[in-house]
């Protein structure tokens, strides 16, 4: 995984149906920037951990995305 | 995923039968140039979100596709 | 998926089993060389689209690949 | 797989339920940081074998993570 | 797949119990290093084909493995 930090949302009107009601954070991680499916209520300027490829589909198979925030930095972490 | 800008299509007569009907379209991400399969119906110049890997097969696992736009950006996020 | 052009092909009699009967050709992508079987007939010089990791087996399941050429790129699309 | 340097550990109280029990280790290779799972009991300083994507979830299919501590190399490797 | 040169082995006595039993070699790639699986038995100095992520599981899903040597070069080839 990979540490980040969320600098805002992404709003899709047309997307894949299986992404409707997932929540699409932009996460900026080693200088790139990533769209990542919020699974625990990140928020802005949070640091997150970030877990890419299939391991963003664990529990979740059925939604088309490759990364995904896992958990979010105790602030004595940051 | 990553976030990419439309810039084509592709056409390939000779390929993968199990590719017939995709739409191929190519879109530039962070300076690289990736074969997108269209699952949303983009157009040339819309930001697009990209799904990357085995997420590009989520519904469609019998397609030799490893990277698909599963999602257009709203305008007011471009 | 990425376009890539075929620079020539590669033997290894020594190799895993499962490839055995693959054609496996050398193609250079955005500065990089892999080594992809060909799935479509490919030869030396022509642009190529090119399906990495998981994708590289669909079909083919048994075969220990991770780059597979999908498709030969039209003249007109050179 | 890729060898890598322990440099730390990584507290997250809000977190995907899956993760829960996991160590989670900082650590370095080819300049990047990354978050582990600790399967081998490593320490700070360690020099470690680092498996990635859907390797690390071997043996733990259910777990978030895409990238996992799977050997500590001797110390006459270091 | 890619390319590599064979430069050593690599020993780790503390290790997941699954990779017990696998040959773990170094092997130099486009200047990176990686640890791989030695499915064919190569040597130091010899010119490898490497295949990455779960291509190196093929025939050995229960190893947490992403990089398995899965030929050698001919040596006409290198």
């Amino acid at each position: 995984m990979k540490i980040g930090t969320v600098t805002g949302s992404v709003w899709a009107t047309k997307k894949s149906p299986a992404l409707t009601g997932q929540i699409l954070l932009r996460v900026t991680s080693d200088g790139a920037e990533y769209i990542a499916c919020d699974l625990v209520g990140a928020g802005v300027g949070e640091q997150v951990i970030l877990a890419f490829g299939s391991a963003a589909r664990v529990g979740q198979e059925k939604i088309p995305a490759d990364a995904a925030i896992v958990g979010i930095l105790d602030e004595a972490e940051e």
